[in-house]
């Protein structure tokens, strides 16, 4: 069966093409979702996307992906370096979690270097822009042994 | 008049039974809210059981609490380790607090060892798995002066 | 036209009047809204107030106060201390935000040094007690060039 | 057969009802000892008590524990955040070992924060006053399934 | 009587104008000590302005506030940073003492968030550029319970 | 002109298949080389690879590449934790460069959470196998606007 | 009556004399002890001097002297730096408590720099040698309120 | 030849009586000055008594002494935390230095801990209040072999 | 003459063969004090062996040592972690000192990686298991000029 | 026109030649600010010289260069290591300034690796005795692009 | 068959007997290479020696001799606290590592503490000069069962 | 004898006119090593250049150096902040080394504030470009007694 990839994405996102578009690009949340679901459609899975800015609803998101997909890209963005309660719905999600930013948050404030879930997830990808999603998505699916065009 | 309890549980712990049963048992939250009502019982008191996710509705739970009950029992879960919210709520309580867990947190990673509610609580119970929350509650009543076959 | 000024206060100031009045004196919440829209009125501007708990909602009304005020006045409270998610849309808004406290949080515990804004805000206001946020208005509204008395 | 639990008390302990009474109670060290003499006897354990001031027979007292006793509740007091003689005796006892304080020692000086028994104990209980022998007691025997009323 | 308040700067203030004025402005120090005493006088009260480069002649310039004025508005501008002797002269001062600073220190070197003051001080306003001075005052005069024209 | 892109690896990866395979599974170093050579051919690129063991001539690889190549996929291993040498020839190269892990060193020892590169790399991939290999090929294919079945 | 002074000595002090003479001097323990005795009686008191290895038996001994004496001259030698439990029988002396050290420890190594009495001694002498000894029960006589020629 | 003491008062040390009295007592400096006067001829030495509120002036005062006096008690005061010129002052003095203190710094804040002068003196009373310097004098008079009714 | 080497085992090695022999292996304190009385005699050594849990009895061991025997094998087990003392006594021993250990304690807990010895023992052998002390006795030996079959 | 170097030093610096002459060398003052004269002239350059003990004055001389000479020769001395307010007056400065130092301060104290200077001066030259100077003067000279034989 | 120990020295040992002689002593590297060819004759065992001041060489070298030797003594020198790539060749070996030095590394500088190879090699032997090697050789062979005189 | 001073110029120096211009100038290596030997004749002195990108190779020239070189000028570059191997070479070099850079590292990023040669080096230019080549030669040709035309 096809499998299903969830796409959470965290604080501030909803955002995305109006915040400092000089770093993070023009693009909006919907464009992206959209792209995302043709992403996956190409990698042979299906894909649900999904934005909030709340810390508990994002936890509770993970919680039904770890009940109902197939694997996870997640980008938390600010919870990323604050949220051991997002780390801990990680670690128990028992699907394969793919992290993912747009920008490469190494080369910004000292605070963002602190990860906390850096040593939950299988895989990380950051910096091609909204690139990173296709390669996040490219390479769950491949793990996830779909059918697609490119394996 | 019969003390009241009020028991508050953090994020991730409703999914207690289905995430990592090795850790935390296979207790479900219902399980263990019937058997918190149970134990206070026994304790001479009445108790109330809530979970939640989100930061700042366990924030409005304790300050509730602080309007209502005679006394909390509090496992913050991720929140004990990153929430000045919580703690400055909890400091602001105005009743006795127990703060519990199911593990012994000491015992695992690194960032665990930060607890900020650890010194404005007034006792702690950890590392007896549910059992916990039951000398959580039987000491709670004590200090409340209920009528118990215990004291 | 009149500018607009948003308040937004964080986490446990809903409780103003009844969490610590030793610390934090007795005027509750919905009189210090009514008292910031006086002085705001006194200052040429127009001035709208809101509370909450949520780190996730406090981050949304940002974004709202970046599309829709002029100015923004932020005690954010516990999180200022936590959240990069504020941080984030704070860095974001677009819009001259004035960091506000009752107290001087620098003479209280430690991890209060930590402060996660201070940094991104326009400037900062603290230990006057209520009489901050007629100061933080006040030099707010001088800047968005505010037809007032004072000036 | 009666399960055998071993408390041991450890420096500054046996000053207990005249060091601090303010801070500790005035209850006696030899009183402390008849009370847990008790709560064992209700929890269906035998119990037997010791206080040093010395860490190398603090030591020794753990070894014998390990080889006679079912259980351990010990309050090593300043041992707690100096010795590592007793955290490896701990770690080595093969029987579970429940920490006992009388105060909340988070709620102290920094240094008490250093705890070198914390990962190492099976449970933990703190800032009950001598109620947190009771509850120790209590939730060992649960453990060991001593016959008791409260099971 | 009309309540005095004393003006002190620290070392670099003198250039005020001349000294990076991308970053401080135009406006030069003689040019805010008249605007400081005409914010005062709107204020109800007296003012005083005096600026050192010396870290001893501000140490015993506040000795003389202590002795003879109602308030201190206090820019000790690189001596915030590491003079406990300043500290130690305000820690004494027994009169309302408010940090004020043309920009956000916090938005610059790292040095620059040790801040030796911020917890002896009564309030703290900062990033108004001169503005700082006439909030400080104002909040300042508010205390004192001067008559003026805004309270 | 069909871009050039060149891949280079650090010490100890010369003993891919070799070294814990349970680590780094059983693909020896050509065999990688290879599969790089085919993934790049179907982004529409060209690639070439060199493994060495030495610092200095690593730094002299990245040179040429600077020199040579369209972009670079950079696997320092080990010196991606201690080489300020790399990290400068990175900072100067000119070209994008991506940084790639078979593995997800945040998860390992805490020295490797040490990254001199990170902050001068453009895009991250880590945690995929030698599936990371491909993923950097097809991002930094797409940023190089190379003709290839994906983009 | 004449007031009593009990002088404590810590680990290794017994080798007064052989012990790195050029570091400590040639006055051996009993020596000094017999100095102290006259000096104490020149200072209008009387004096009992006791040196051990052990941390327990010190602990022990601090514990007599809250009961029997009026004031402890303290050198805990090693232990100031490691003990915990000499310093909470200190804090629980109840009696005036002067450290004493025959060198100036903060010249020496890094960890003495460590000091777990200084903050709950009364006062401290240091660096003048065995003469250390002589201000240290010179200035607690005084303090105590002995007749003495000297005061 | 009579020898002759230096006493050195650094920044609001002149303020002795009037600041925080409840800390430092009710002695003012020129009373003070009197009584080392006495307590040195009473040891059997000249001695000379200065305060200055000015890290440089005190500098240049620790020269006159190094070139004109036979020893020095200094009490830096804030500057013991802070003056690496006073430091290399002392460190160059080639005549012996006491430091002395009202009271035991190590009690207070945690940047009072930093002690830029401790590894260079000669020897360390404090917490003794004025008496501090009484001791001072005295060992120091020991020390230059001055002719006493105590030594 | 023949030399002694003096064998010293610190706290818990009495229970070697019994505590965790996984790691510590089978063999008992009583057979390895046998085994080294072998070894320093084909080392053409004398040798006695103690062992203690108390610190302080320790420190009173290397004074006896430093007085009776020509070369010192220590195994301070966890006090060569946390006690000055032991530090103080062997630093002032006058006779080489080599520090022995069973398991390599830098590959345990990082509390493990304090060691107060380290910098003033002789030499150091660690990791060979018993074998440890057959390789410290025969390099004592050596250094001692010992007449053994293997020089 | 001729260019002028204004040379400050720094306290302690009046003192050479009599201040530990074995690591400063035997010059005085005067007879360094002589040979720098000379060594201006050679370079082609006009030289005044001035030394203060005081952080202040030190300052202020600073700021009196900035309006009247083309570059800067400062040996801040001890206030290189803690004075932010030194830093602020050569931050601001407008012309070249060269740190120099007698001695290579890197290799004493600890304290002394902190340097608020390095990071705003323009260059930097140490170790090389009285000659420092002089190689600080030609270099700057160049840069001024002063007439000389050297260039 | 006779086992193979390869023995490799890092930077700057290739200097021995001209570098720092009263450090390291006159023994040249051929002598000790002659040595331990002896050494490990007597031990049962052949034995081949390497040395090389590159880290990517060092690092070739131990991959060979985890393909030929049947253990390696190792004396990475500066290395041992740098080098990750060193670590990792190390901990991928495959046969038994003993790190040897021939001075006590813990009695130098700082920055000789960090040591990234001390949690991966077998065992570890330092302090006593050249005759270092000949106990880690003895060790070593006695660990693979070599035949030996002294086994 | 004329003395012969060596240039050395460790990893991406190579680079230089080529690698960020804007930072350190458009001179290539070959031009600056053709000035430096005008510069060392100038100076009385002989002069030879390398540069190499290899740790171990830098090493060897060093040793090279030491046995056939009167004095060192190094630019270590990236291996001044990770190479203990170069830093034990020099230290070792028993000949005087200066340390020289083209710009000022500590105006840079934070871990080039680590220097592990600026204590064992004899003297330091640093910020005057190229011309930071020339001081340093000049100083060491002083320093070795050259004849040149401005001794």
């Amino acid at each position: 069966m096809t499998p299903l990839i969830q796409i959470l994405d965290g604080p501030n996102l909803g955002r995305l093409g109006k915040r400092e578009p000089a770093l993070y690009g023009t693009t909006t949340w919907d464009e992206l979702a959209a792209a995302c679901r043709a992403w996956a459609q190409a990698a042979g899975c299906r894909c649900e996307c999904r934005q909030t800015d709340a810390e508990g609803e994002l936890v509770g998101l993970i919680h039904a992906a770890s009940d109902g997909a197939d694997g996870l890209v997640l980008n938390a963005a600010a919870y990323t370096h604050t949220s051991v309660a997002v780390r801990d719905a990680v670690a128990a999600a028992g699907i394969p979690v793919v992290e993912v930013h747009l920008t490469n948050p190494a080369a910004r404030e000292d605070f963002r270097r602190t990860n906390l879930l850096e040593d939950v997830v299988t895989a990380r990808v950051a910096g091609f822009g909204t690139d990173s999603y296709r390669l996040a998505i490219t390479g769950l699916a491949a793990r996830l042994g779909a059918g697609s065009d490119e394996s």
